[in-house]
């Protein structure tokens, strides 16, 4: 699906058909402009279709097709075309979703292939087009926004995965019995997808920062310079996230052998005190002709009160020895 | 054995007889064609007839013969030899199986030489005859088709085990006790062996794809970039297989404590339960002669009622905390 | 808020009112000295205006506002801008802190921008002012007292920390039974969150020291020396920490696993000695015509005795094996 | 003690009686030839005139007398000290044992010494003076050789520690009650010696591959090629095992614990099948006066027969929930 | 404290008085002597006193005074400070315990500041003294004996934490219950001290080694090498002994597990044993009017005889299965 197109000059959108045949035309009418088309999970067609007017390179435009690609950064002549993964969340299963953005940058257009529901790029264009300043350079502005979009939602993710594991944490350290091990395991698989995601992009990213990438211009550096932080910065807390979650497990698996630890103590302190009745009644259930205690008259109320007593001194015990 | 041998000048292949000698001969007469001999756990004799025909180096043919090697790159003089791990996943056991393919390719020949049952190249290689406009690189087109289809096969390999994985987790988390370490364990043996062949090949790959190999012309090296590429992916994803189902083995420890500790409160529980009962029992079947409740009329009936009633409320007690 | 504003002339503070304006004004005015403005959270307006009166850019700007940044070193021009987190050490709770300081540092001015209640600047200036041989080294030596004062905070937290771990392990290890997994797991985060401080600060201030920074001269060098070397030390500090706390926790499992091991023992051979008279005086409760023991004079005597001495032997059977 | 001492001339050993001092004086006599001594364990005495003979390095020479030296290449001049830790395989105890190998290679001689009873190098001599085409090379041929057999000791050490590893995988899964911790333990122990001898001897030998000693000719760089692939073939297989170990022990816990639980239930499900005789007996054994079941003819063959169904239920019962 | 001041000329020390001012007089008076102050533990003036003589850096000074700096060099103009961490190792409570030493090494002087009880530097200037031939290269010689001797230091404790190793090993695999954990943990709380003393050395020794330090001339390198190379050796010893505590732990755990399974089984065998009997003796207590056994003449005997059977019968099937 072709979701806008636009022909931009002097970091104003021209009022121009939204097709990508008019982008293509506007580029070779005038020397000043630049296009951006956009296209979401589109046909093979429609992807053909603006690959044959941009002259986009083929293995790129077979990257952009298939929705599973690794970030990257990538020089075809003096075009380039950067791969990113997006991130969004979930609410209801607490789940981190991936989706692509593929980006064709060249000297005069822009191509954006994006692929999955979430993270959308509408919001960025929109904000890119009322920054004419920042607009005015043309494609590497577009690239920008784009990254600095696609990043913006990696720290969201970022912060409720860690809202989530606050409460693991919570659940983990309640005096509530639970068993935090799937919620554990599900929040690291959630954080192993945000690494494949993250991860990979930070030395390109750099590299866009550094300026040792021609389409960058050294005005442009700094805003990537920018992004490039903040893929550091949400890359060590995700793995910092990651060594919570291991702790997490660790602390669970202790606590839980503590708890049992409590339990079987608290259990056989009851178990204790019920055996002392049931082996004096048993003494007394005897069947020997002389055994004088049967014979006292107060014989089985002592008995009883001295079972009772005895019950009672081991409770006091256990409780003071911590086991109850 | 010797699969197949092609003589092949400008894309296409030549009709003639599918021997070494024949390929050989070709290659004398007419400058512009190059011959592709494929070999399949070839004799130690075979394998010489082949290295005396394209001159092959020694070394080289030694490794080609045993089935046990590292992945490498390696030059010899202005020919190169690459030795693939080849990798294949069996159903029945959910096994990962490896065999070898050493390449070696010369300015005007390329010999292939196979170890294993799996992950034939009979169907690379018509691919690669069907496409006469890559064909026509010449053996740098012979060496990525072969590469490109043994790292397709890791990929396979990869998603089998993620599906495998998937099955275990799902048997980890399921409320039946289950006994996963085993299962969990021989994954981890299956991902280590998927790592000997795919890491190793990062880096000699990444020279292809950036044209630091001279067979390797500067057309070419965004072929072997997309296969440098899909080994990052795959390097990275066995990496993630690795690291979860460390994870799951640890949440099946935790697991199957916390599984432990409800099991040992619900068998307390009952022992509780019953412990009322005998030890009421014993009590009233002492001995003494003075007991007067025995003499009570309905005096059984008001003690059985009353242990009843007293297990009965111990029950509604341990359902409410929780251990039953 | 704009804490403090001088102007220093050959390593002495000018008398000067204390506003932003007034240091501009002094820096045009006279081409020897230089200023330092400090602000305290300062509001957007403030900071724009600052930002107005010595040039800063507006990137690091929009980074001072926030504060959550990385620590890292940026140069924009011909000036640099370091931001760093600080760090104290809270008694109640013990946990770790984090704030954040941002330098602006030109050929003549530092803006300092501080975030968080702790670790205030006002000692670090009133320090370096009554050290005017330090002083006259301009801006850099500003830089270095500022870094000086902030690390030196994490050798302060690192200290309390350890204490902490101290205590810690005492519990682990003290006879009484403990829960520590949960003081052991928010010790982690905290190393983690000093660890985030920390860590990213070692490259640029060995950049510093090394005097691959233009504003840093070759004798300032080795004071920077000093901090880099503070730095790393603290940074294997943190390092250090943390490994000995997964250890302890690890220990701290071991332990608890030993303990329920010698508490069952403990319990099971109490209820060995409880089962031997229970059974003894079941068999003796049984109703058969003929039980010649049960017609013996001194037989329940015997039998009591019997049963103590076994009871006896057992005990002291179990202390000799170390089951009691 | 001096083991065999050769002049060897075009491929060829010279028949020359076999002491260091012909040697030396051979060389002394003929520009083309060169020596070959070995020593094993010698006496301070014995390389004391070796040393003199050839003016072997003080420091290497003291090395060489020491059996614990970490495994290393260094130059003196123009000659050479290869140090190698031999491995070998005991079969009682399954121990893995190291020795030493100092090469000591000039222009013109190698003298080897060796400590440690395995590995010796004697077969080494042998097959290379079968192999006059490769022994023409002199010394770094004599040089290869020797790391050839060393690094062949290595392979067959590792393979038969995969055998040990294997039977304790067999033994951790195996339906029978183990203990392997400590056999895991002692394995890590054996491939943490190995690590030892080989990893820091890849780096080494990738630079006699890469022909970037001054004594290995380019000629004899693709030997060394294959030698150091073997080394980083044998490190990484090292390595593999290593993590396979700490899974297998991390496994063996996971199945004590799941055998626990299963004992466990097991033991709970008969308790509770006695329990249930026993509580129904006691209250049976009350001496109530009017228990008018007591009375019934048939009253107690129902009430065994009762509890015998009963407990044919339970056991039934728990046997389809898998406890029994 | 000022423990020796020597002046030493051609290898020979000069019959000079002790004292620092006589030193640094006679580096004036005579070109080709040079000085060695040792200081331990010096108060501020005194450790002023030499800075003043010998014109010590102000920064370098100031570290020597504290004893816990990190091991380092630096170069201050044309002279060195070298930073080292002494290791040495305490029978009773098989602790290691570290000091410091500061070696300021100029073109004609070394000044030795030491910390800490152990690891006296006395014999290393002992031995020193009686090879002339090393003690004529300088400053860098003396520098050379020093680094030995801490290096030797750090070898013999490795070695004394081995045996500590290999204890604990003993007992967490001797069949008697042991609680290691507490042991394996303060271990590893040594090994991480050695770790901070000895891992930072590691590249400025090799700095040494490879002459790229303008004090060390050629000649010395070699010595260093070899100290190089013990500092490897021993940081190698170090990681090992750590990675071995690891594996101890965990092993530690899993035999507390198997250990509790097995005492688990052979408690819950007894239970059985014991139930029989008290079970059969509660049903023949019951009080039933009609239970014909207990009117036979030998019931009794049959009763406590079959009890007697099933029990050994049992304790037999136990034994079998492996649970007693």
């Amino acid at each position: 699906m072709i979701v806008d197109c636009g022909v931009y000059a002097g970091g104003e959108r021209q009022d121009l058909p939204k097709d990508p045949e008019t982008v293509a035309q506007a580029l070779d009418d005038d020397g000043e402009c630049f296009g951006w088309v956009g296209l979401y999970e589109p046909s093979p067609a429609e992807l053909r279709r603006v690959q044959d007017l941009f002259g986009l390179h083929e293995l790129a435009v077979e990257d952009a097709l298939k929705a599973h690609q690794r970030p990257k950064v990538e020089r075809y002549g003096d075009s380039i075309v950067v791969v990113l993964r997006t991130l969004w969340y979930v609410d209801e299963g607490d789940a981190v979703e991936t989706g692509q953005v593929s980006v064709f940058v060249g000297r005069r257009y822009v191509v954006t292939v994006r692929h999955g529901e979430g993270a959308p790029l509408t919001t960025a264009r929109k904000e890119l087009e009322e920054r004419a300043s920042v607009l005015g350079h043309g494609p590497p502005a577009v690239l920008w926004a784009i990254c600095d979009s696609v990043v913006d939602g990696y720290e969201t993710v970022a912060e409720q995965v860690e809202i989530d594991v606050d409460e693991v944490e919570a659940s983990v350290f309640s005096p509530d019995r639970t068993s935090d091990a799937e919620r554990i395991y599900l929040l690291k698989r959630e954080v192993l997808e945000m690494r494949r995601a993250i991860v990979p992009l930070r030395e390109p990213m750099e590299g866009f920062a550094h300026g040792s990438v021609p389409l960058v211009s050294p005005e442009a550096a700094p805003f990537f310079r920018d992004v490039a932080d903040h893929v550091a910065r949400v890359a060590e807390q995700t793995e910092g996230i990651d060594t919570l979650l291991s702790s997490a497990l660790n602390a669970h698996l202790a606590r839980v052998s503590v708890q049992q630890n409590d339990d079987m103590r608290k259990i056989s302190a009851w178990v204790c005190i019920a055996a002392v009745p049931t082996t004096v009644a048993a003494i007394y259930g005897m069947n020997f002709d002389n055994m004088p205690e049967l014979r006292w008259y107060y014989g089985y109320f002592v008995c009883v009160g001295g079972m009772a007593a005895i019950c009672a001194t081991l409770y006091v015990f256990f409780r003071r020895v911590g086991w109850l």
